[in-house]
């Protein structure tokens, strides 16, 4: 959203399943983004981040991710929460925990039948966004959103573990991630890396 | 926040937990809550829900319940995802699901220990809404804001059930509570009841 935005930033990265003392004082919750404005104000967690991102540095000429008509918004709104809470509950934070999280924190392996029931839901979900994508340019409706940004979000991590079989992926849901891949704001984050954890083969190609 | 606002609405009652059909066929994540506008248009989900009661419904006299400051609105926007997501996964989902949604399904009884885990859990959230509550007037801040609503509303539903214990909780969040309960938009959400549960005593009184 920032790099959509044009807002440059500096990155820190935090790992939230060691709950240092540092990330608790900013936030009990343990939880990210945290947000330092300039004036050194912390902006905690994801609700409170996209509205700043948005009340501060919406740009005044592009427009912004946040459709203008307030029905389209709030299918934009449906949409994100969709991906936050329903997505991330079923497949994403599963993911993590087994895959980063657990190997983090004490060198444990996955759990297979924690990455198969996990796997199971992700190709629900991707039933479902297919099937939006198949009569919608973009996921909440005509217009690129915010939505596409969450969902893509989801994706690109799962993606870099491995966890995405595109053999099997619907045509409509593979072009539209080849649509978000190939945005000058989703380029550079598809260069981060995971300490010794290269990614999948093709996560950053255009062409996968 | 529609009562707080002075929009009027009527209420059905939907069970989610029951999947119907017609529930699934507006929503097939089948959460709450659905609006409906005068258009016959559904906002689906509870993040479009209160983007669409502010955009539409936001008293211009009055002033609404998201504070007009940045920085303040940031601090609104943490507490309400606290509520929202972190109070919800580790207290409320329990309680409501062991209490009213299993017995509704297949008259089974609530599991002991889901209980005693979830009320734990509530203790340590009480413990930090309290700490907040001692330093400030309201929940996120100098002034009534969404955050306290969004608290309320669980402190409510838990209230209902039995699991708030008044004399092991603190005098600021008893007394912000009381000061909740004594909103005419609160009076009349207190007089709701679970078909074949009433409510714990004290429940719906101001002094309790």
């Amino acid at each position: 959203m920032c790099a959509e935005y044009g807002v440059p930033l500096d990155l820190e990265e935090i790992k939230p399943w060691l709950r240092e003392e540092a990330l608790l004082e900013l936030n009990p919750a343990a939880t990210l983004p945290i947000l330092f404005t300039e004036s050194e104000d912390a902006v905690v967690g994801i609700m409170a981040n996209i509205h700043a991102v948005e009340d501060f540095y919406t740009p005044d000429i592009v427009g912004g991710l946040f459709p203008t008509d307030p029905l389209a918004r709030a299918e934009m709104w449906r949409l994100v929460e969709w991906v936050l809470v329903k997505l991330n509950d079923e497949v994403t934070r599963y993911l993590v925990e087994e895959k980063i999280a657990k190997r983090d924190i004490r060198g444990a392996t996955p759990e297979p039948s924690v990455l198969r029931a996990a796997k199971a839901n992700l190709g629900e979900h991707v039933l479902y966004f297919n099937w939006l994508l198949a009569s919608r340019n973009w996921l909440a409706g005509d217009d690129l959103s915010l939505a596409d940004f969450a969902l893509a979000a989801h994706v690109s991590t799962l993606d870099y573990m491995g966890d995405v079989d595109w053999s099997k992926i619907p045509a409509e849901t593979r072009d539209w991630y080849s649509r978000i891949k190939s945005r000058p704001a989703f380029r550079t984050l598809l260069n981060d890396r995971v300490v010794a954890m290269p990614p999948s083969r093709g996560y950053a190609d255009l062409d996968f």
